[in-house]
């Protein structure tokens, strides 16, 4: 029987704020192992940029990347945010180790093709090479993965956190029982988006189609909801959508996302 | 009988420099595994200092390290220069990965004491833990350390990239025969500072105290040298200093150090 592995994404609202970083901390302290972190850092990005006097762009959530804004996302990813979470996980004793995609070739990606947006320096995940991670996580090492790949020629990327979430769910859906837990600023999926107790507690494939169909669901949620599903599709076992209190388990108030 | 180790570390010129990278880089590639590298990244911390408006400090070539300029040096080593060169290297098919002494554990240190100066958040290692790093090296992944540590309570610390790259050659002696490599832009230790082609071939403890007391080498030099020496006391096979066509392992002009 294959292991239970949780694949914790957190957002950026967590990482922005120290009190609600801390307390990530606590409760992802008490998740059993193996267990593996990926986080983005939109805010701190776009805030350093201004500070630079360079203009970030987003379209639909996605940052258009020019080659100043990658050097930005991969200083405050890889470097600030990474090591601030990883340097706070070993004050618990978890051992901790940051990674991006280009570390140990773990996430090989293709710049993102010009259609009607060029988003520039954004990678779409082509390749997961999970062996490196498999070792980390039989020797009771957390990998934390930051929202960086690169194409294996020696060029970086932006990419999606989210996406890299699920990425990573379906390459090691091979050796483990994968859970996969999206965590951001509210309980689940909201039926109504100014009712922060209105979690839909299960959303099955065809309920999203309906959900998306009747506008319920937030623009911002579908892709989150997308990549869900997709992660179900291939292998992985489970999809949790929440804040950080759904990492004790024991809590009932989140999303689980079922085909 | 133990392998060869290689442990190269490559200074802020290098690292400053696209041309100069990728010539270390095209070195680094012929050098036998297992390898490790370790660098800095000083004058481009300095220039994004500059740009947000920070003033460095730096006494004896050791940077003063406030709260902002902590996070500059992480962003800057851990962010932009260690992924950049994990990135060039991957592109060679060497399996780089990226970390700093909080990954995994790897260097613990103690914030610097104030006597007459006080560093700010300046590390002095005290413990390195080279399981992880054993493990790599077994595993044909080439670990790439930048010059940040961690208290092991939530703090991380701005430490000197030579005595990290000494740290861990005395750490990993006790498994391998370790070659250290000091590269900067020099040949080598030099006899007169002017000319370049005064390498000095091999320097003993005592020449090294003679050198000193005739003020010869440039006080620049002084803490490199010291290192040098504490590995070879502490259990390293060798230490050279010189330019990086010292990696070429068959070129006769560096400065080789004995005890």
């Amino acid at each position: 029987m294959k292991k239970q592995l949780y694949i914790v994404k957190i957002g950026g609202n967590v990482v922005d704020n120290l009190e609600l970083m801390e307390g990530f901390i606590n409760h992802f302290e008490k998740l059993p192992f193996p267990k593996l972190l990926v986080h983005g850092g939109g805010k701190l990005a776009t805030r350093l940029s201004e500070k630079l006097g360079i203009e970030s762009k987003l379209i639909e959530g996605r940052r258009i990347t020019s080659k100043e804004e990658l050097e930005i996302v991969t200083m405050v990813y890889a470097g600030k945010v990474n090591k601030e979470l990883v340097a706070k996980l070993q004050a618990k004793k978890i051992n901790a180790l940051g990674f991006t995609g280009a570390d140990a070739n773990i996430l090989v990606a293709k710049k993102r093709p010009v259609k009607e947006i060029d988003y520039g320096f954004v990678g779409d995940v082509e390749k997961v090479n999970t062996e490196f991670l498999t070792l980390c996580l039989e020797n009771k090492i957390v990998p934390v993965c930051s929202a960086i790949t690169h194409d294996g020629n020696g060029q970086l990327f932006n990419t999606n956190a989210d996406t890299i979430a699920k990425e990573l769910a379906v390459g090691l859906s091979e050796n483990f029982e994968v859970n996969l837990m999206y965590c951001f600023e509210k309980k689940g999926v909201l039926l109504d988006a100014n009712d922060d107790d209105s979690v839909i507690p299960i959303i099955s494939e065809t309920d999203f189609g309906e959900l998306k169909a009747k506008e319920i669901i937030s623009t911002g949620m579908i892709p989150k909801l997308t990549n869900s599903f997709e992660a179900l599709q291939q292998g992985v076992t489970r999809v949790m959508i929440g804040n950080t209190s759904m990492l004790s388990l024991n809590n009932s108030t989140y999303t689980l996302l079922k085909l």
